[in-house]
């Protein structure tokens, strides 16, 4: 299986996320990494990169993992670069992989925080120092930038690094047996080794892998080294927090840091896939397994608990502590089109689906300015004022001092033509629907591929199938898993899915020829989601979800106090195609509400509440905060 | 308005935890102070006093108020000596006192930490080192000590302290213009006034009441004065948390700590009634009003905070994050009696009753072996491993470092007869109905009182009234809010509640003769309670009361998974006299449950859950923790 990367994305949808990207985050973010914003905390991380250049002078500013602000910034530019070629980002670009040169040590190493600070110190501290996190980004945005640019030279540096790296760490004698705190290098070497074919790099990858966790712990040999106290009071005297607790091979549940932990599963994925390594496999289906049958919110949100940002344990989705950082669903839409690779299977792709149009783009406004780190299910703003509720905010934030889900999310709406299709030998699968234009080689032969949609909106999606010369191929088109009752017309003639389905996709195996045309009817009713029992907060509530959206309230439509709505089960649900909020489709019905007035003051009362009618209105969840601040709510109290 | 306090208590419900207090709690407490309980962390507060006195050498140990467990000992040790007199107690009690005496500096001041530790430093951190609070609770236990025994010494000491004290504290100069950071000499200063008649203690009293919240604030002074960092990142820049933010008489809203605010209410309401200051007792009001009427769980449980153990904002009531205090239960309790003083009105009794029965008592087990400290109304032992729930316990603990409620229950109890009756000149008030036994003179004639309940079981109440001759005075019994439907007859007639019931005191005027009989009907049916709609957490919730007594859902008697049973309108809930627990009854009746297994494992899905019929047993509240550990509920879903 390999991905299909060279995608025109022309969507309506994703089309004007990509554009905000291009017109604001991306020029905001360059500010921002040069100290450019008034009110906002330098970044300094451009300047630190001078600094270990020798072409400054100062102290190092920022956290251990500033670099990486860089790194995801050049990842952005790169995958925007592919669908959007600009002279000027590109040269500037260019001058940022040059300091990035000059930066780098005699001997490959390539790290502000310790070539400024801690000159010394490197690779003590695995655990906390970001050292390899920082590297994989870099090497994550030299592949795609070396492949949205042809320019080989931050692929050049990148790969002295990870041969420093790969010198460095490993069983042989002088070589230190650990691997990163924070996973990330494990899949960007999978990466490396995909454009370099340099099989090093897989094995530097498994290395990192099959280390982690086994005993002694190496955080714990080098936190001795150190002379640090022990256990460190966060990590619970487990390493649960950055799963090393076990050898990832003996992990069934997904704990800890949610980022970190999606972060590894991606690279044990591309490991099994790449190695063909059977058991690690079974130890991914697991986890996916545990990740989004027990752990996962409706909007693809994971990891519940500010504390560690971290996972929790089965069922226990609260959602107005819930943490739910924008990274960490950002990770899981990596992980699934990783777990794709494995097996094309939709329940792979739904979650992809769920999180891409709701748990990863509620992290940013519409327009690109203001972002959430944390997206909960249920804001009632008061309740930030509770301590352990701080972490919820009721209105977005302009920038982050720990700045990873702006340009996370930057890279991942630019990169977003790379998860519409996949291919092998004698198929081409399209996994999302979204418009757009591709040339796809199979059994040979070039084919063009035109898909237009107004999805997720409209239940009509076209795609154009054709070849250069007539071609039998396999094109498998994914049914989603919300959708009961598809219709698939091959030149205007039905055809049954019945006998075509395997695991979510229609596979359609026939002798293509020039302009045949592919429609696929996805009919889209409001369906009302209901949690399993064991969901303990959302016990007789219904979230409402039309498509691959989720809905919420907000108070700007439904007024204060949106605990008080219910939805009675015999209600009709209305869909409106609006041009707010960047043009999308509103619910709306009839609801009860707590008549609050006629309650009066009391506290306590036999009294039963009384119910009046109400209207209510319903918009996708990853577009609230987009107007009046206010509550939000996603379950609905259903009566 | 004056309390009476010569009562016997023989209620068989009270009864049964004043022996475990006498049997057991105050014996484990005066090991505790020992340091003789091997598995637990040494308290040294004994200890401290000798080395303070000089006759042990070492250094101080515990916390900053590690003098008032010992405090709280001995008043808890009085009041049970008061009904259950034990010459050996006593005894032990003497020497205590006489350590106490010895440990008294020359000038009368009385504090184990600042002896032994800061000698040069007395009355230089008003806001956190309690060192008025333990002198506070010294007052008190003094008060208390002398009317249990009739010995002064202990008076003595503690009037020594108390005119120290109020030299070095007002306004004239060479003195501190402070007030204590946790509040509680104020109303022990009022005690002291109550028996020695020393105005002087009245107005330091209200000194350090309008002191309070003044401009500058005097916790900023003096921190200034330590060299102290400012502001101090807990109290918010503003003081909130010891309500110092206002001055006293503009507050009104309950704010920060609970305990302190209570025990600062409590004293203002002394001041208010003691010195008729109006403008304080419109205070007193308000701020009743706000804690009661917004602020108050249905167990009488206050300061929903886990953060600063603090109120919050109104109607913010999270059944699972609760912090709700034992101790701040027991202080409304005691802020409730004191209202009472200002007027007699059942809103105050209504509200006495609920802590006591309800939200005190469930933070200690029948037999008085395991505490809470943390009083929540729903709790999923799994969810204590959330960060943000490490507060909510679901097992008792055997005893905390800083034990603070279960000393505090002990006093609560032991004392229980003091809440039961109150005169003027004319009339005598029930306020709590209870088993009991007292003469009180009214109208110059003696009268003996006996009450025969088997209350809050039993809805009915038997009062004996003998005068020692024939008297016309007034009797006046408390009409509980949750009772609809009262019935009263004297020796055998009815009466006509309606016209002689005022503000929920009936009040009978009459000329009472020896053998006087009064029987109250106060029927009990099982009701189901709803809160105000703004309390977003029990929407479409109802909680059942029967009685004073407010019931929950156990896991042992209903099964895992209790947020998904429902109750219907229509169910019909009986109850059950039964003897385990000591002696309770229990509520019954059919509900519905949702049927997980038929559900599977999807974590989400379009279907409706099934609902099955099932038993289901409420137990009362306090009662809870009592067999297994498990999941609890308070607030169940109506269906």
């Amino acid at each position: 299986m390999k991905g299909i990367e060279k995608v025109k994305v022309v969507d309506k949808f994703w089309r004007s996320y990509m554009d905000v990207v291009r017109d604001e985050v991306i020029p905001y973010q360059w500010k921002a990494l040069n100290d450019q914003l008034p009110d906002t905390e330098p970044s300094h991380a451009i300047e630190n990169f001078r600094i270990a250049a020798g072409e400054s002078r100062g102290e190092y500013y920022g956290m251990v993992f500033q670099d990486s602000d860089v790194a995801k910034w050049l990842e952005a530019v790169a995958f925007s670069l592919e669908n959007d070629p600009n002279e000027e980002l590109e040269r500037t670009a260019d001058e940022v992989i040059d300091l990035l040169g000059r930066a780098q040590q005699p001997d490959g190493y390539l790290n502000s925080y310790y070539t400024v600070k801690e000159p010394g110190n490197r690779w003590t501290n695995l655990r906390d120092n970001h050292e390899m996190y920082c590297a994989g980004h870099f090497m994550e945005a030299a592949v795609a930038y070396y492949k949205a640019t042809g320019k080989r030279k931050f692929l050049t540096i990148m790969c002295r690094f990870a041969d420093h790296i790969d010198e460095v760490f490993g069983d042989h004698e002088g070589q230190l047996k650990g691997y990163p705190g924070h996973p990330e290098i494990e899949l960007a070497l999978v990466k490396l080794y995909s454009v370099t074919e340099e099989k090093r790099y897989l094995q530097l990858s498994k290395y990192f892998i099959d280390q982690r966790g086994t005993d002694p712990n190496y955080f714990d040999l080098e936190a001795e080294r150190r002379g640090d106290e022990k256990p460190h009071w966060f990590f619970d005297g487990d390493h649960r927090y950055h799963q090393g607790h076990l050898p990832v091979r003996e992990q069934d549940k997904a704990v800890g840091h949610a980022v970190r932990a999606v972060y590894l599963y991606i690279a044990m994925t591309d490991i099994a896939e790449k190695m063909h390594d059977d058991s690690l496999r079974e130890v991914c289906e697991t986890l996916w397994d545990n990740v989004t049958n027990q752990q996962m919110y409706i909007t693809a949100g994971i990891g519940s608990s500010e504390f560690g940002e971290s996972f929790t344990f089965g069922y226990d989705l609260p959602n107005d502590v819930s943490y739910t950082e924008t990274c960490a669903s950002i990770g899981l839409v990596f992980w699934a089109n990783r777990m794709l690779n494995l097996e094309v299977n939709s329940k792979y792709t739904d979650v992809m689906e769920r999180a891409l149009y709701n748990g990863t783009i509620s992290g940013m406004d519409l327009d690109g300015k203001g972002f959430f780190y944390v997206n909960p299910l249920e804001v009632m703003p008061e309740t930030s004022t509770r301590f352990e509720k701080r972490h919820v905010k009721p209105v977005r934030q302009k920038w982050f001092f720990c700045a990873c889900c702006p340009p996370n999310l930057a890279r991942m709406i630019s990169s977003i033509g790379h998860y519409v299709y996949s291919q092998d030998e004698q198929s081409v699968f399209v996994h999302l629907y979204a418009g757009s234009e591709t040339v796809v080689t199979v059994n040979g032969i070039p084919v063009s591929i035109q898909q237009k949609t107004d999805y997720p909106w409209d239940e009509k999606v076209n795609l154009k199938v054709s070849p250069e010369s007539e071609s039998t191929f396999t094109l498998a088109l994914r049914i989603p898993g919300w959708c009961t009752n598809p219709e698939l017309k091959i030149n205007g003639e039905q055809i049954d899915l019945g006998s075509i389905v395997k695991k979510g996709y229609a596979y359609i195996d026939r002798l293509w020829k020039k302009g045949d045309e592919v429609s696929l009817t996805l009919p889209m009713p409001v369906i009302r989601i209901r949690a399993n029992p064991k969901v303990r907060v959302n016990a007789g509530k219904v979230a409402l979800q039309r498509g691959p959206i989720v809905y919420c309230l907000e108070e700007v439509d439904n007024g204060k106090h949106l605990g008080n709505i219910s939805l009675p089960k015999s209600s009709k649900l209305q869909i409106n195609k609006e041009t707010q909020l960047g043009g999308i489709v509103t619910i709306t019905g009839m609801a009860l509400r707590v008549d609050e007035a006629e309650w009066g003051n009391e506290l306590y009362s036999t009294d039963e509440p009384t119910k009046i009618f109400t209207d209510f209105k319903a918009i996708p969840y990853y577009a609230w905060c987009n107007r009046e601040p206010g509550e939000m709510i996603v379950w609905i109290d259903e009566d």
